[in-house]
């Protein structure tokens, strides 16, 4: 994956403060064709361990999981909801995570329709950093007796710990690229 | 797209309201296949206007949108944010659309890093109800001196109104399956 490596150096825009603005090509406009090798990635890395579902978040992790969903035979995709629409039955499981990039609590929401004991799932999400989202993430996946395979994130900034606060999982965790270190406004990728 | 409507058949729900819950392949989960299925539908119908990027809106927009740009050589999708992430630079482009599933309204933001002067958009949307989220985005298309070359949703509710509110933009509106009528708990589409 040079490709996302190359555009994140090019492009990525370091906010300070461990925020990484990829809004050009992720986060607000989004390069399909990138995304599209992104998930293949994703599913190259995975296919071995069966996932029968993915379990995302909106908004940003919509797309390369959908992309992972489409190169794993198009199993199913679910996005957790932030903001409970009138179409969304109850009861749901929900779980609280922290926003990175909006600096509240947001409510992740996921009904049992669509996640089922048994299920082997696989969570994707645009970015590992804390980890919150994704442990908010694979808690819902235990809430509903649902079997955690793996977990993927296209961006993974490895200084901020997610990827230790996540090991009691016991299961892979991938990211497609590395940040190692954005002190003193460098983007420092792992090779 | 007999297969859309077939699943809309089989699997959406009327709830009252003039609101279809079709959570199990579009706006909860999500059924990869028939979304790109979808897309490439979207893509057919309006190549001929020679659209050179998508606007959507977070969040049921984005996927059907990915994959409509896939099938229209990668052009690059942007969707409206409803919530301000910290990477999102100012000034932005923003309308205020009503929710329909919500009950509130909503901010719809487009940066205009990625919506220019003389780029020929068309707006991807899941639903055209009233039209209010779509004539938000043809506001934002106006404001950014961009060109709306046409219109395309996956679900039309077209005895809410909705293209007879956005036929002052004087493009193209398509829709891949079009709902005429939700009364009495039914849902009667169009052939």
């Amino acid at each position: 994956m040079h490709d996302l490596r190359d555009r994140i150096l090019a492009e990525g825009q370091n906010l300070g403060g461990g925020i990484l603005k990829i809004d050009s090509f992720l986060n607000h406009q989004l390069d399909v064709g990138l995304m599209e090798q992104v998930g293949e990635e994703i599913a190259r890395r995975f296919s071995r361990y069966k996932p029968d579902r993915i379990l995302t978040a909106e908004v940003s992790g919509i797309v390369p999981a959908a992309f992972a969903a489409r190169a794993l035979d198009n199993i199913p995709v679910v996005y957790a909801r932030k903001h409970k629409p009138i179409t969304m039955s109850e009861p749901v499981y929900i779980e609280v995570a922290p926003s990175h990039t909006k600096g509240n609590e947001v409510n992740l929401m996921v009904s049992p329709e669509f996640l089922h004991s048994g299920d082997h799932i696989l969570i994707v999400d645009d970015f590992l950093a804390s980890g919150r989202t994704i442990e908010a993430l694979a808690r819902i996946v235990r809430n509903a007796q649902a079997q955690l395979v793996g977990i993927s994130v296209v961006v993974e900034k490895s200084f901020e710990g997610g990827r230790l606060a996540l090991e009691h999982w016991g299961v892979p965790i991938e990211s497609i690229v590395e940040i190692v270190d954005m002190r003193d406004g460098k983007i420092t990728i792992a090779n």
